[in-house]
């Protein structure tokens, strides 16, 4: 392999490894043996505090019991939120740490429509957008009598905004890796007198994300794919100060009233991003993730973009001359249009590739029709390691081992 | 202290705890010296087995990163509640683990109003009900166009059903622990074509519950009292199998959806159980209570009612004179109609009296205006814990201990 793959060799990138400013990261996570992980954009790996911030919680709910809601379980959606708003942006009491994705929408759908004025009636969709954002605008809107829409993929959406009360966009597409410009986007849905609610699932972690600066008023995300902070860890949602103060979200529940523990009959939401809580959560969840944020205070967000694109660009141009070779469509956006991610089309041959990629420990995934999608997620990848995943992947691919007819069985779930 | 509580000696108390055939479940339970804890109607004791569940997710999360979705987390909704079912008189298929109570009742107010006729067009709480269940059924009428209403506490349910389509109901209140009866009421409500939601939160795991023999339909509750699932651990939402197939929750999200992972772009609901689910859940929250409904699996509801019931009159017993002649209100119902707490009220010292026992390491809670409140969980408290209990109650109140002015100052949350 001295010879390099595609001229790029494994001593240039152990070099680059040393300039790395960001290396010393992988550190901080617990990796298994022999694993190249690009999934990232799926499930996070493991902080290395997690499992002591997590054993730390369960000696303080044998010990404690009860009183653990007084020692810091009870203000971690806030305490969490105000950890992450500098990661995408965001001012101090302005991310709330709260449920998942699909409620922290239907909280914002509530909030946001109820101020709507009547002749904008309808909730606009993103069509290719992952499916959980049209499903829940579709609940909304059959609850509320709010009507729902997609917008055809690739449509101008200033087009599709009449009558529209609020659109959901995703910052980066989860298929593609494709970047929205979300200054730009957000001033021209404002301009027509819509709202946005920003989807940050793949883009919160895995590039600096500017919600004040870009005018944004409403955004959510999720916490375990790029911010690493465990399997079904806790969402979030962010509100602008300016506009915290506009009346009920729908979820109303206990923990978002303005006095939780004063009991009333009558609900009255909180004065701040708390309204935006519902009922009680998981300790054991949250102090996961408490442990993944707290590394993100040290890290350089524009060193890590910069990793980003250095690391996807290495994958690709380790690969480039097979990919026209095999006929592997490369549709990876260009630098200041992606996201952290790879995205390479083989209808014929991507699911057996990415089958045999996982039996050799290079983890990416697959999906329908022809979609192989691999994550770089700059805090515990090196370069080395991608230098090594593209090696399989030739191997993978010039030995035709992808043709074993065991990677062409599919399964459930990736 | 040989001479007995109001006649009660330690030695006859050691004597039933001798013959108590749920004494062994004692030992399958973490919980930390010193502590008598009356608090398992808040949140449950920690199960032993909960840590090392909690630490094997780790290790998956760990090793088999993304794996993991398809090693048991995924389906965890449905495996819990099937686990549950029996603990609550439900079938198979008919539980699922998921979310919180609060958003669980949007859920299903959302499903059952779908289908409710025109000229019912209300949804009513119950007034003196833990007040989330009022503040989503708030909410949930904010956004569909339905009346909210109050039943007022005490009133005749059967007079305030005009125009409801739904009312939502507690099984055992959790102020005075007043047990309702399940089976009656709910024939009642369907003869008047009203439905309700049974809040389970204060009965599941602390009383026999008979969802289908009591021809329940729809019912909620939560984990993490009487069923130690851990602080904040996720609530369950039963529906009878032949209400299953009545469309759309609103919570619509891609785990409900009938074929999550084909990522089709409109919702269609899963057939079964599984439409109630919304989004990502978490892997460390549900380990820990798959741990603890494991235990479940070996207790006779039958002897935990009685155990039940005889702790709590064995508290009352030991303190019965002390309550007279201290002008302590014992407020708690009689055997049939209560579930597993014992209430007091003193209006004046109440409040001093909870945080001199908790200082002593007798844990209780106190609700304004004046309410103690102490929860008996039969899997952990012997006896003898109860007998201990009493006697710190008795001693702090025969002393005038609870009278130093440190018992009373108010803390936040307790």
């Amino acid at each position: 392999m001295t010879q390099g793959l595609n001229g790029i060799t494994l001593e240039s990138v152990q070099e680059r490894d040393q300039k790395d400013p960001l290396a010393g990261f992988k550190a901080h996570f617990s990796l298994p043996e022999g694993v190249l992980y690009l999934d990232g954009n799926s499930l996070g790996a493991q902080p290395t505090a997690a499992r002591q911030a997590v054993n730390a919680t369960l000696d303080q709910w044998r010990d404690e019991l009860i009183k653990g809601w007084n020692q810091g379980w009870f203000d971690s959606p806030e305490r969490l939120g105000d950890l992450l708003a500098p990661v995408i942006g965001a001012g101090q009491g302005e991310v709330c740490v709260t449920d998942n994705i699909t409620l922290n929408i239907f909280k914002l759908l509530g909030y946001i429509t109820q101020q709507a004025p009547t002749e904008r009636r309808a909730v606009l969709s993103e069509g290719g957008n992952f499916p959980t954002d049209g499903y829940i605008a579709q609940g909304f809107c059959q609850v509320s009598g709010f009507e729902h829409r997609f917008l055809p993929e690739g449509a101008e959406l200033a087009e599709h905004l009449d009558g529209v009360a609020v659109v959901v966009l995703s910052q980066v597409n989860y298929r593609t890796g494709a970047l929205r410009d979300m200054a730009a986007i957000t001033q021209l849905v404002h301009d027509h007198g819509v709202e946005v609610i920003w989807d940050l699932a793949h883009s919160a972690g895995a590039l600096p994300v500017h919600l004040n600066e870009s005018g944004a008023r409403f955004a959510v995300g999720c916490t375990y794919k790029y911010l690493n902070g465990g399997p079904g860890a806790p969402a979030f949602l962010y509100v602008h100060q300016r506009v915290q103060d506009g009346g009920w979200q729908p979820l109303s529940g206990w923990h978002g009233h303005a006095a939780p523990f004063a009991f009333d009959a009558d609900y009255a939401p909180a004065s701040d991003i708390s309204r935006f809580r519902t009922g009680t959560h998981s300790a054991l969840a949250y102090t996961a993730l408490e442990a993944s944020l707290a590394l993100w205070s040290e890290v350089d967000m524009q060193a890590l973009r910069e990793k980003s694109l250095a690391l996807t660009d290495l994958f690709r141009d380790c690969l480039s001359d097979l990919f026209n070779t095999h006929g592997i469509e490369d549709i990876t956006p260009s630098a200041n249009q992606r996201g952290s991610q790879v995205s390479l089309i083989d209808g014929e041959n991507g699911y057996a590739i990415v089958q045999a990629l996982i039996a050799r420990g290079v983890i990416g995934d697959y999906r329908e029709p022809g979609l192989m999608r691999f994550g770089f997620t700059p805090l515990y990848l090196s370069f080395e390691d991608v230098w090594q995943a593209a090696r399989h992947f030739r191997e993978v691919v010039e030995s035709g081992e992808f043709k074993d007819p065991q990677f062409h069985v599919r399964g459930a779930v990736t």
